[in-house]
Order: structure tokens, then sequence, then C-alpha cells
């Protein structure tokens, strides 16, 4: 199986490397990170830089295509050389999958409208204005477009997208072999439970960007 | 507060990811990857490499010291330039911290004698063979020594160490930025959890390496 995973200036390092962690480790896997072109790419927060092997124009078919998200996504939605390679490669995958905004961009080149999809907890209204119809869920699936929340939600999609693609006991490995028994020290991952003064920060804060 | 992650051939790409998520995006964090020599490092999967930006020998001092793991760090522990590097580090730090197989690097480098430490659930009899005391807990704190259990713990650890570095709110803030809600469709990410089927053949897995 091949995958292609996009990076683009300003991904978040998570996004990509969340899902890359279990996908990489199902049977047959074949990862490739590929952006404009080969070489390092600079994450969001600066200090990391992941390496594209392969220039989009190298890769012209994958089977699973896996779009994260960053605040360098949205400079993406006006890129058509961009657009058009998510589409070509979307065209003949078993599955298109995204973290955080990258499903909007992925709904920015027309691959998700009138689908059911998911983004970061701040975006659903890009997300609706691309003509998809954000659900506000961790993991959604629509056919074969599989699209995860903020950031971290990830390696819950790739855990998800392990089991169909090779049953629960591959995917429980993985599971396993990585150690995903999450004890987050606090219950703030989402909205609901969040203080509701640090969702006012983090809310301004993204507001400002 | 200036953070160095150390780097090396065949590292776990979310052992380092996973934390820097979290830390990186700390008020004030300036975050280094640093590897024998600067450049594109490849993980343990092969088809992923994070740029170091820096030698080690151009890293001096940090006030925060992260080691992640990987099939690739048994090969430090014969390596008196890394083992070296570690305890002149380590000698000005706040915290020095560790996921995954990353304590037992550090164990080896004498920096956990009798101290209190965790590391991957199939770990804990490297980790004694260095003279620590292996815990198996997700995060253990022993000083200013911060271990995490394997891979995909790093996130939690990083959620502890915001919140005694900059406080709840702060941790929180990021938790809820990076959506760390963990939904994980299987239980299986502790030997306590999985099927038994599954401990069996990750453990055989991991025998045969």
């Amino acid at each position: 199986m091949k995958i292609a995973i996009l990076l683009y200036d300003r991904f978040t390092a998570l996004d990509a490397v969340g899902p890359y962690e279990v996908l990489s480790r199902m049977p047959g896997a074949e990862v490739v990170f590929a952006a404009e072109r080969r070489g390092p790419v600079r994450g969001d927060v600066g200090s990391l830089a992941l390496t594209a092997d392969a220039a989009l124009d190298e890769i012209t078919a994958a089977d699973l295509l896996l779009v994260p998200g960053g605040p360098g996504s949205r400079a993406q939605h006006e890129r058509p050389e961009v657009l058009e390679w998510l589409r070509a490669v979307d065209a003949g995958t078993t599955w298109t999958t995204s973290v955080c905004s990258g499903s909007v961009l992925l709904a920015a080149a027309g691959l998700l409208t009138g689908r059911r999809a998911t983004t970061h907890w701040a975006l659903p209204p890009a997300l609706a204005a691309y003509g998809a119809e954000p659900v506000e869920e961790r993991v959604v699936f629509d056919g074969k477009y599989a699209t995860a929340a903020g950031v971290s939600s990830g390696i819950d999609l790739g855990l998800h997208l392990a089991g169909l693609i090779h049953g629960p006991e591959t995917a429980q490995g993985i599971q396993l072999l990585i150690e995903y028994d999450p004890q987050p020290p606090f219950d703030a991952g989402s909205t609901r439970t969040a203080p509701p003064s640090v969702v006012t920060a983090v809310r301004s804060r993204l507001g400002a960007l």
C-alpha cells in the first residue's frame, strides 16, 4: 500500500507524524512525504523540519493520501498546482484522509463537497464555506474520505484506518507497540471539557492569527 | 527556555514529535534538534527524516533535554561522544527527560543510577541493568528527571512538564490547541488492556528484534 503524505511550509508536525507512526507500521505500507520541492519542509513552530523525499510531480498515485493541517494550509488554497495534485491523486486512492485544517484544504480542492467531515474545533465554518458538512466528531468517515479533528486526533484516525485495512488485531498490535494508552494530566483537550477561561484565551489567540 | 532534543539514526518519530508539539508551544521556548552531524536524520521506519539543525558539539547547554527512544537508541550506548554529551548537557539542565527507550540511554550514560524511571513496557529489565529503578507508570518524575513510557506517552510527558513549568492554564491551553482529547477506537495501548493474543504477538516481534 502506497501512502503519500503532503508537506508544505508551516504544517503542524504532529498532524503528519501521529498518523505516520501508526500507518507506516501496517504490513506492506510504503510511505512517502511529498512537497512542492524535495528537501526539508519547516513546520509551523519553525524549529522542526521534515524531509520531503519526493516532489509532488513525482507522485502520480497513492492508495492512501494524508493531508496534515497547520497555519500554512491556508496558503495552499491559492496554489493551483497543489489543488490539482490533490485532485489527481485522490482520483486513484482507496482512502483520502486529513488531520486538522487538512480537511479544509481537501474541501478547497473540491473533494469534500456535500460530504460529512471534521476539522479542528475552531474551523467548522471554514469547512462549511467550501461546501462540506462539518461534523463535530473526532474522526469522520464519508465513503473513502476520512477526516480527523485537531492535531493529535491523527493518531486515532490512523488506528481507525489500520483496523479497517488490516483488521482489529493488527491495529491493536500497533497501538500496543506505540503504547497508546493516553493519560493526559488535564482534561482540557476539547471545548466541552477545558475550563471556560482556557477556551476563551485559545479562541482569541487563534482569532488573532 | 532552551530545549534540546537528541536525534540519532532509527529514532522513533513520535517519541520526539509528541512532546515537541507541546513543549515548543510553551511561552519563550526555543527548541533545537541536535545530532552527531547537522542535516536529516532517518527514523526507524526509514521513510521519515527530521532535520538536526545543530551538531552535538554546537550545543553545550540546555534548560530541558529530551531523549527520544527507538531501535537506534541501543547503538548509542556504545558511543562515548553521545554519552558524554548527555552528561555534559544534563549537568546544566533544569529538566532531563526521555520517552520510551530514551530512558535506557540516559541510564546507560549513568544519569538514572538509583532513580525511579519508566520506559517502554518491554524494557524495564534494560533499565534495571543500568542501575535505574523501573516503575511501570506512564510518566515518572524523580527530581529533575522525567521519563515517559512507550512512544505516544511523550505527549502526556509534555503536558506534565508544561504544567509544572508554566502552570495548569498554559498546559491546558496547549492541550486544547492540539485537541488532545484522545479517543482510540481500541483499548489496546497497554499490556493490561490489550487482548492476550496481541500482547503475545507484539512481545515475540519485539523479542525477534
